[in-house]
C-alpha cells in the first residue's frame, strides 16, 4: 500500500474497555485510526439497531494516541453505520471490532456484538475482522495478543478478505499460542438455565444463565483450534440462506 | 398427527400487535397455543440477548381465545428461551413468530426480531417460521393471510422442517396472490442516510433512516418473490460460516 489505511475500530464492550484501547493501540501502528464506539457495554446485542430512538455522538479522547474517537449511544451495528456513513469523509479500508472480553467462537458469533458490527461492515462492502479473547475478565491480557492483532491485520489488507465475508478471529487465553487454523463455526449450543429470584416486593423475575455444550470434535471447527492453543479464524458471511435445502423445500405440495 | 401439536408463538412487535394477535387466531385452528411474547416493541433487535439485566415474565388474558399468554420483558430471543425452559412443560412441536408489520425479506433477516426468535427456536432443535407482511401499518390486512399461514403451517408440522433451519416468510402486500415460492435471500442492501437535528439545548442528534436497494434480479430470488405477488419462503441456517472461502483463505501465509 503506497498510503496508510483508514481503518475505523469499534466494539461492544464499550469505548472505554481494555479490549479495544489495546485493539486502538494496535492499529495506530498501521494506519490512520477513527474510533467510533458504543458509550456503554452492549455485550449480546447482536444485529440490534437503534431505529426508534435518538442516537447522539461526542468527539472524545481518551488517551494521548493519533486517533480520532468518537463516543456513541447505539448498538455496534449503528456505530458503523454511523461511522461509514456521517463520521468518516472516505470509505474505510478496513473495520475491526474488539477485542472482545470472551469468546465468540461457535454459535456465540449469532449473538455477538462485535461480530455484528464486522458482519454490518462487510455488509457495507467494507473488509472487516472481528477480535474475541477467551478471557472474560476486564483486565485479562491483552497485550500479548497485540502482535497478532497487528500481523493479522496488516494480511487482511494485503490478500483481500473475500467478497461478503468478515472474519471472527478467537484468542485462546493460554499464553502459548501455537499458531492459526481457518475453521468452521463449531456445532455448539447453549444449554440455558434461568435463575429464578424474588424482589423485594416478592415479584418473580429472571436471571438467563446456561450451560455450553459441544459435542462437535471436528477438528476443522474453531472450538477444537481453541481448545487446542491454536487462533481460530471462521470466515462469516450474511446471506443466511440454506441453499443446500432449497431442493428439499421444493417437495413441500402447496 | 395423533395428538394436538404444542405451538410456542412470539413476535418483535410487542404481544398487542394485530399481526401477532391474527397468528393466534390462526394457530389455535391448529393446536395448543403457548404465548410468549415481548411487553413492548422490539424491532430491529436482531439477535439481542438479555445477559446483564434481569427478565420479567407476567400471565396475561388479552382475548377470549382458548391460549395461554405470557408478556416478557425481554428480547424476542430472551422470549423463545424463556418459553422452551420455564414456561413450557415440553419441548414446543413448533415455534411461531410474527407476524410481523413489515419485510423481513433479504438482508432485513439479519436485522429481524421476528427472525431471531425463529432462529433462536431452530438452534434449540425446534422446527421454527417466522411471518411476516410487507406492511408496516398497524392496521394492516392480516386476516387475508390467515389461511396461508394456518396451511403452511400444518405442511411444516406434516413435512418436518430441515434440521438447522427456521423458514423466513415474507407475504406481499397484493390481495391477489399467485402462490408460493421456495427462494434465497436476495443480494439487496440498505444505503444509510442520517438525518441530524438538534435538539432544544442545541445538541445534535441523529435519527437513521435509509433507501433500500436492490440490484440483484435473480427470479429465485425471495424479493423476485414478493415484487410479482408470490409469497417467499427462504430457509435460513445459523451456521455463518462461509465454508467455499474457508479453501481461499488457507492460502493465507501467517
Amino acid at each position: 500500500m503506497s498510503k496508510k489505511p483508514l481503518i475505523l475500530v469499534t466494539n461492544d464492550d464499550g469505548i472505554s474497555a481494555p479490549g479495544i484501547r489495546t485493539l486502538i493501540s494496535a492499529m495506530n501502528e498501521i494506519g490512520d485510526v477513527i474510533v467510533v464506539a458504543p458509550d456503554s457495554p452492549q455485550s449480546a446485542m447482536g444485529h440490534a439497531i437503534t431505529i426508534n430512538s435518538t442516537l447522539h455522538c461526542n468527539e472524545i479522547k481518551i488517551d494521548n494516541g493519533p486517533q480520532k474517537e468518537y463516543s456513541c449511544s447505539g448498538t455496534p451495528a449503528d456505530c458503523v453505520k454511523l461511522g461509514i456513513n456521517e463520521i468518516l469523509d472516505r470509505k474505510p479500508d478496513i473495520c475491526v471490532s474488539g477485542v472482545n472480553h470472551g469468546s465468540n467462537s461457535s454459535i456465540n458469533v449469532i449473538y455477538s456484538g462485535t461480530m455484528s458490527a464486522a458482519v454490518e461492515a462487510s455488509i457495507e462492502g467494507i473488509p472487516a475482522i472481528g477480535f474475541s479473547l477467551l478471557d472474560y475478565s476486564w483486565n485479562a491480557d491483552f497485550n500479548s495478543i497485540k502482535k497478532y492483532l497487528i500481523g493479522i491485520t496488516k494480511k487482511a489488507l494485503d490478500e483481500g478478505i473475500p467478497k461478503g465475508n468478515a472474519l471472527n478471529i478467537n484468542f485462546p487465553k493460554e499464553k502459548e499460542i501455537k499458531g492459526i487454523k481457518i475453521c468452521r463455526q463449531a456445532n455448539a449450543y447453549w444449554v440455558e438455565k434461568f435463575d429464578k429470584r424474588s424482589n423485594p416486593q416478592g415479584k418473580e423475575y429472571y436471571w438467563l444463565t446456561g450451560e455450553f455444550i459441544n459435542e462437535d470434535k471436528g477438528e476443522d471447527s474453531d472450538e477444537w483450534a481453541l481448545e487446542n492453543g491454536y487462533i481460530s479464524i471462521v470466515p462469516v458471511k450474511f446471506d443466511m440462506t440454506d441453499h443446500e435445502n432449497i431442493k428439499l423445500l421444493k417437495n413441500w405440495e402447496f
